[in-house]
This record gives C-alpha cells, structure tokens and sequence, in this order.
C-alpha cells in the first residue's frame, strides 16, 4: 500500500523572521504520524501572494493533504483566505452558520461585533465550513483534483481543537491508512555516541520494516522504534520483542516511554509509592518545583517548596545554620545537606530535594565557577549529595540542575544503584 | 537593491514525526533578519536522499543562501554528509584539522576515540572547514554555482555557535546587504482586533516601505513595524516618529519593546527602583518565582520564594491564619490577601506578590470552577487583590496567572491607573 502523504505549511511574516515560535508543525506532524499519515515536507512562507500559490501548487504535487496554518486573522496582514480563493479560481460569500457562531462569541463575551470580525465568516464557494469552537476564524475543508487541502488559524488552541474534532476524522474517513506503530524509549545520563556503541549489533540486527532513530536533547537522548505493517497488534509484539531484547543492555538509562517526562515518571513513583516531597531551591529558583506542580494531581505527594535565594530566608525557612554559611558558603555540600534536611525536616516529608549552585552569567569565581553547582536528597535513612559542573547558560543550567535532581529521586524511588 | 535571500532547511524525520521541537529555525530566522537577509522559506525534510537532494535543489534555485541543520551525528540514520557529496558530485576526505579537534575534545573528557567519532572529522572535499567548539561535528560551508550552502549540526548551542562564530560573519562578506530595520511594540491586555480598530487610522497611512504586523500570543499582541530602505540612521528616525503617532492611543496596554519579555520589563523596573520582593505561590507552584530567578542578577531584589501547595504550609510559612482558610478556603479574597501580606512581613520585602487557585483539571467546583484564581500584591501602601476567571488547561492558567501578577507588579511600579 503505498502511504499517505502530507505536507504541513505555515503561513506568516513572523515564522521567517523568527519572531514566533512555531509549535503548530510538531504538534500536527505527531498526530497525523499516530493515524499512519506519513508527513514528507513542513515548510514555512510569508504571507506573500505569489509565495502561498507557489507552494500550494508545489504541495499539491508532492502530498495527498495539505494542511496550512496560519494568516486567517481579522487584520489586514493576513492573506490566507484571499489567496487560497485565487489558487481555486473562486469567489467568498459569507458562510450563514459561521456568522451565527461569531455573533454569539462577540455576544457571549459581551464584545461589539465590528465589520471586520464579521469578515471572519465569510468562506472560499468551494470550502466546507469546519466550526472553530474556540476562536472566531473557522477552519475550511477542500478537496479537488484528488488532494485534500486544510487552512487552519495559527492560534495553537484553536488549530488542535479544529484538527481533533474536525480533520483527523475527515482524514480517516477519507483514506485508507497504513499502520505505523513507533515506540520510543527515553534514556538519561548517556550521550549518543556510547549509547550507539552499546547497542550497535541490536541494532545491525533489527528487522527491515522497523527503524531506529536517536533523538539527543539536553542531558538526555531519546530511541525512536518506527514499525511499517499491516496489522497493530503484529507491530507491537515485534516491537515489544525488540525492546525486550535491548532494555538489559541499557536498563540504568532507561527512565521511560513515549511521552513521559521525568517529571511524569517522578509523579508516578511517588504517587504509587505514598511519599510526599518538599524542595528547597537556590539556584533553580522556582523551576524544580514547577515541574513537579505542572503535572495535575501533584498536590497528592507534594507539600511545599521555598525559594531561598537570600541566605537569610535559607537560615528562617530551612534551619541553615550561620556558621555553616559563613565556614563554606551557599554553594557548599554542609549547606546543601542542610537544606534538604531542612526542608524535610520542616514540612514533614518523606524526601526532602535541595539545590544550591552557581547558574551564571555572574557570580562565579576561580575556586566556584560558573557551572558549579551542588544537589541534595534527603530521606528517612539518609542523604545523598552531588556535585554538578555544568557548563550550559543559566537557564540551561537551571534545567540541566533540575534534571539530575530529578534522575537522583527516581534511582531512589525505584532502588537503582548511585553512581 | 534586491534582497539577500536565505532558505532555512531542517533535516531529521523526528522534526516531521513531530517527536521533537524545532527551535533552530526561529533563531536563525531572526539573526539572519537582524543582518538584512530576507528567509524566504524554512522547510523541513526525512533522513532520505531523495528528499535531501530534491530540497537542495530547489532551494538552490530560491534563495542566495542554503542553510542546512541537522542529521551530522555519528549514528546511521544521518545522512546529510554523504548527500551533499552526491549532490556536488564529490568525495569526502578526513580534514586534518578536525581530526585534530575531535581527538582532543574526546581526550579532554576521558573518553576514548571511537572509529564512529573519528569519522566526524571526514568532510567533502568542496567544503570550507567551521570549526565547532562545542561538539564534535563541525559546520561546512560550501560556495557552488553562485549560492552558498551551510550545513551544521543540530544541537542547538552548537549550531548557534557556529552562526555567531562563523557564518554570520561570512555572509556579511559575501554578500552586499540592504538596511532593514524591526522594531517590535509589546502589549498586554487588549485582544488582536480591537488594537486594530484602535490603531487603524494610523496604520493606513504608514509609508509603504514600512509593514505592520500583528503577532497575537497569550494574552498578549505583538506589533512588529519593519522597514526597509538604505541608511539605518534615516529608517530608525522614521520608525521612531510611527512609534511616538501610535502610543499615545495605546499607552497603558504598552509594556515594552522588541525582546523585552514582561519579567524582564519588571526586572528592570525592581533594579531601577531599589525595591525588593517576596513571592508566596499557590497554583502557579513555583513559575512565577522562575520567571523571576531566570533573569541574571534577580538576586538583587528577590529575597524568596514560599511555594505553599498545603494549607499547613500557607500557616507555617505564610501566617495565613488557619480561621481564614476554614471560613473562605484557600482560594478567596482573604486567604489571597494574607498570603500577600505574610509573604512580605516573613521577607521584608517592599512587595510581596500571591498566587492561589484551581488550574485544573481536577479540584473544581460549582462556586468556583477550574480556572477561579486569586493575585494580589502587597506593598507598604496597601493589598491589591484581583480575581481571574480562566479558560485554559493546568499549563496555561499557571502561565495567564503569572503574566497577569507580573503586569499588575509592573503597573504599581510605573505608576499606572489599576483597571
């Protein structure tokens, strides 16, 4: 069966010129990847006339679907809808449904409904309407000449409310998808390179219709199984087999699957485990404890985190001593001990986490440069503490701090020897 | 003179699965903007040959300058070397130089040199060596038929890297480039059409050879003006004379400009003043406090952080008085108001900022359902409290929420009218 093909295009000024960030094309690309859409081509334009038809006529002879984003807005910079009319060789008329919803969503929000609003409802003759529940720029639906063409608004909110609802059933119902089955396993504390080396006879040995890719990040690399077949269930057991297989060569790195984050592998151990945590946070500021209170249902096992950038607030909230401070410094293991056991100690927590470093740019000195950076765990039997040296920028640093801590709290929780 | 133009081309099938986030493109977009060249198009391709070779092509055909990142590891799956050798019909030779590099990078972190990490130091025999320090696949820089190709690795701090290093600086004396000129107004708290409405007079009798466009994000509009034209001195003093027509219709909701980010604007606004803070946090549980701590030097004015996710935290640490919680519970006026005010008084601060409220998706009721959040800032003069009703998921209440404590920090500070 040959596969199906898409092409994803987003449209504006901003994305050339770097001023936004597009999240739209990676969150598109994995959802049609799931229902065995197999995406060729992402690209961007600017909302240029001549720029949009070139591509859609370029599109139109490499994929099946065209799904553009983008340019759908009230003001005069966007061109979107004008140009998809020409490149269809068709007129717009105000679309009766459309215009019901965005009176009703200027009504609801007690908002006049200026002229240039009620231009949002009007649609290319040859579109189908897709209603857009969250925003007042409808989706549009075409189909000529045997390829499928979606023109979206960028607003991320509103283009996945549209793609669930409305396209991804529109592209099932429409195609006859093969079935592509990927399985990824994240790995932490390994860089690429060793990781390849460790595995490379796995690897030389898998299956023709299963595919490995590497995907490094910070600290971290991910390894992306692709299976091509017929069948799902054949698919998974093949590729369940394979992981089988290479999980005793790399079980210390593996700390998850799929979409799982630390912070969600973390959440799960302590949820099923029954402990709760506290966090005392120098030069993580913040971020540590953000990453365990973004994921829902964290108020279960988390108590309280502090922020003790002043060494007074580390002396009145965490019980540092003074003589501590001023024998080693913040940056120091006596004064991350304390910490952790200070935070503990205090909310009543079966693990308390500490980190105290230097993030830069400033700050740093010969003896304790930038990069320099100590992390804490304190639990019932004991606590453990590291140094980092780190050598990203500071937000880099911050995320690299809070990583590690985290990799520290999942060994324990999971009974991994420490390295 | 007619523009420079650059084609940003991303290579990896885990930028079009969707499995990992491209953040390359936006930054090359916007230094290649900064220097006068126009990207007239990002695309993204698969690990393929084919594809590679036809994106080459087509772009060599476009632009004046092929930026290429991705897919120079030392796994199978990246293939972009060997392909640019096929497509300039070329063999490839281990450059002396970076074999040197790489043999010392892998010396220096006690790591031995493997046959795999040695072939990183092969390059095609038309390229131009860009030594990367900070990895160990270096930059290519090739000038065929007219056009000038880069090819760099992925990694984000490597590929910047190099640009800055050496890139840049080349393009710079290739090509002669025209003056364009961004400035970027910032606004929080009006919503994309009715800014339009407000500033439409203005905009229609902009000189044509200076654009508007409108870049909606959260809760905030970006307004970029971009000239274009020959002496940098004539288009910043024309661009300036726009801006100074514009403001006074949009004043208050003007919070900075270009890159300034609202945490930033208050950073400045702190270290401006003299004037310190403490931060109590609820459901934004430890954000607003990152927001705040990832800018370098916040220690000047930020004393600490209370993240109190249980309410014994809030009496502990807060002294919320444990009545007010059991009378209005911990998403109230009062509860808000204590929290501002005990934050403060622990700290010592000249401020101190609250966060409490249900982010979701659990934890909601009839009389106060996902998205009811209080703020409040406490200062020597008085406790300003606000409620917020959201509509978003966990992530993007705990975002709205610490934009919105922020703006109301960065009015107090400047003097404005509260609303």
């Amino acid at each position: 069966m040959r596969p199906v093909t898409a092409e994803i295009i987003t449209i504006g000024d901003e994305i050339l010129f770097g001023q936004i960030t597009d999240t739209n094309t990676q969150w598109i690309g994995a959802e049609l990847s799931a229902i065995g859409v197999r995406t060729v081509r992402k690209s961007s334009v600017g909302d240029q006339r001549a720029a949009i038809l070139s591509i859609l006529s370029e599109a139109e002879q490499r994929a099946d679907i065209v799904i553009l984003t983008g340019g759908l807005g009230p003001t005069k910079d966007d061109i979107t809808k004008t140009t998809l009319c020409e490149y269809f060789n068709t007129g717009q008329a105000i679309h009766p449904e459309a215009l019901v919803f965005v009176t009703e969503f200027f009504q609801k929000r007690g908002r006049e409904l200026t002229e240039i609003n009620k231009l949002q409802a009007s649609l290319p003759l040859n579109a189908t309407y897709l209603p857009n529940t969250r925003g007042t720029a409808p989706g549009m639906w075409f189909y000529e000449r045997g390829t499928v063409f979606v023109s979206l608004p960028g607003v991320p909110h509103e283009m996945k409310g549209l793609m669930t609802d409305e396209v991804l059933p529109r592209i099932k119902s429409t195609f006859p998808l093969p079935v592509i089955h990927h399985k990824m396993l994240r790995t932490i504390g390994i860089g690429e390179s060793f990781l390849a080396e460790r595995i490379e006879a796995w690897e030389d040995a898998l299956p023709s219709h299963i595919k490995l890719a590497y995907l490094p990040s910070m600290g971290m690399v991910k390894l992306r199984l692709t299976a091509t077949g017929e069948s799902l269930e054949v698919l998974q057991a093949e590729v369940n087999a394979e992981i089988a297989k290479v999980l005793p060569l790399i079980s210390t790195y593996v700390y998850g699957y799929d979409g799982d984050e630390i912070e969600d592998v973390v959440a799960r151990l302590l949820r099923e485990s029954g402990h709760s945590l506290s966090i005392a946070e120098s030069c993580t500021g913040g971020y540590l404890s953000h990453l365990i209170t973004k994921i829902p249902g964290s108020s279960a096992y988390f108590q309280a985190g502090v922020v003790s950038y002043s060494n007074a607030a580390k002396m009145n909230t965490l019980d540092v001593q003074s003589a501590t401070l001023e024998n080693y410094g913040a940056v120091s293991e006596p004064t991350i001990r304390e910490m952790a056991e200070g935070v503990r100690e205090r909310f009543g927590t079966t693990f308390g986490l500490a980190t105290s470093g230097i993030a830069g740019p400033d700050g740093g000195t010969t003896e304790k440069p930038v990069g320099t950076i100590w992390i804490a765990l304190a639990s019932p039997e004991q606590t453990i503490t590291k140094k980092l040296t780190l050598g990203g920028d500071r937000l880099q640093n911050i995320h690299q701090t809070a990583l590690s801590l985290l990799n520290l709290l999942r060994k324990v929780l999971v009974g991994l020897p420490l390295d």
